[in-house]
């Protein structure tokens, strides 16, 4: 692949390498995208964001001209979202003067997102409608903690428990649920407390990943699952319940703020901590 | 400290970020050393290798034009000497043409180190003496796996274990020693076997840092402790115990060459994977 331009950046500690291949001349192999998250062998990060015209991309049949996020996870796999990478992405994009803010459209797999930096820095994504889903399902914990968790489709699964003190639990091996079937591929787990009124504090363990310090679309399943368990009927401050409903949820990397509405916004943190060039191995 | 031009490297996957301050302009803080080794909020690596010259660093009194080593670990203390470092720092030198090879004599805490970019691209360091101690020592790992171990100073202190099958042992959490006044200030653990002749395999527990890829001073002591126990008496080829005595000490990160004197000289890999600039937090 020759030397490839690169940055760096994270949101809520989620860590990203950016590649801009404006005319998709430089697509990358597994392989690569295993060294490059590599991290001590390679930069390190969860995942690769590819910036790509999206008249490059096959399977995108919406503006040619926009950027499309071509996103991999560090072992490799494509996959279609990232509610913190996105923001990264955003960041990336105006900082560079890639493309003009502060509204965004960003074309990826799981399709158009809109996106907005906000005059604080933060940035704004429609993350699509959160659905709490009606099964009831137990969650297990390594330390043979069990809870009652609401399931959230954010386009990808999840599973919120409630639990006093999440901090107190053990997340070094992957929590079971019972019954299997509701969740065939796998679920994100999340462990949940409340920390005030609107404010949740969360760890999640992620399919495929284990514990990790944030997640993008667990911070919206978990203000879903909240506010549908305890939104209306517990919370004292029922006049605060306009439209959109507002959560902070603060997670082991930092703290977003969720909209509940008929469709989910997550606005968070954005930063760029390096750029450079890549050397990879000959 | 403003913007800062960085360059990562490894060396059998120990990594490291290299800073050049050749004036000496740019003292790093323990807290910019937190944030660059930080592997999701910043670069990330084990340490960090600040090239500044000899003339500017004040406990120096050699060359005052050669390159000095300012090595700092992840959590932002000082250490005098890293055997795997010290290999990327001379291939990011000569790699800038900051210095000329193939000799390339380093001033370091623990004193100047004379190195050399070998022709296969590999980089060869005297690291000074390796004693092996008289002490017995009994190590025990977290799965209570007991070894008599062979101490060994190689300018730091490592307990050398022998075993069977290293891979079977857990090293998730840090083994204990007895008596525990031989090494009052901790020890470096490693676990070693035979894989042919002059061919050891070894994984290594940090003081510090738990279980690592690989441990450059560790290599050398586990060279040492294995041919002091069976080197001369055991080992068939006697006639191949020429000075110095080499042996190929495979670790997760890659594999080095060790000879073993009056001093011990370290030879392996040195990998330069990115080249750019920081932006640290405003």
């Amino acid at each position: 692949m020759g030397r490839w331009a690169f940055a760096k950046g994270h949101g809520t500690e989620n860590d990203f390498v950016i590649l801009v291949d404006r005319d998709g001349a430089n697509p990358v192999t597994a392989e690569q995208v295993r060294w490059i998250c590599n991290r001590r062998a390679g930069i390190g990060g969860d995942g690769i964001l590819r910036a790509v015209r999206g008249r490059h991309i096959p399977e995108w049949d919406g503006d040619p001209e926009i950027w499309f996020m071509d996103y991999r996870n560090a072992d490799g796999s494509i996959a279609e979202m990232c509610g913190n990478g996105i923001r990264v992405f955003v960041r990336y994009l105006v900082d560079e003067g890639l493309t003009e803010g502060p509204l965004v459209p960003v074309g990826t797999r799981a399709g158009l997102r809109e996106t907005e930096v906000l005059s604080d820095g933060r940035i704004r994504v429609a993350m699509g409608p959160a659905r709490v889903l009606s099964e009831q399902v137990r969650v297990s914990t390594a330390d043979q903690q069990a809870f009652d968790a609401v399931g959230v489709d954010v386009g990808n699964p999840h599973a919120v428990s409630f639990c006093a003190d999440p901090d107190g639990l053990d997340l070094r091996s992957a929590p079971t649920w019972e019954p299997a079937a509701v969740f065939p591929h796998g679920v994100n787990a999340e462990f949940v407390a409340e920390r005030g009124p609107h404010r949740l504090a969360m760890r999640v363990f992620e399919r495929g990943s284990g514990e990790t310090r944030s997640c993008g679309t667990g911070t919206v399943a978990a203000a879903a699952a909240w506010h549908a368990r305890h939104g209306v009927v517990a919370t004292p401050d029922l006049a605060a319940h306009t439209t959109p409903v507002r959560y902070q949820v603060d997670v082991p990397g930092g703290s977003v703020e969720v909209e509940l509405g008929e469709q989910a916004y997550l606005t968070g943190p954005a930063v760029i901590v390096a750029r450079g060039e890549l050397s990879p191995p000959t």
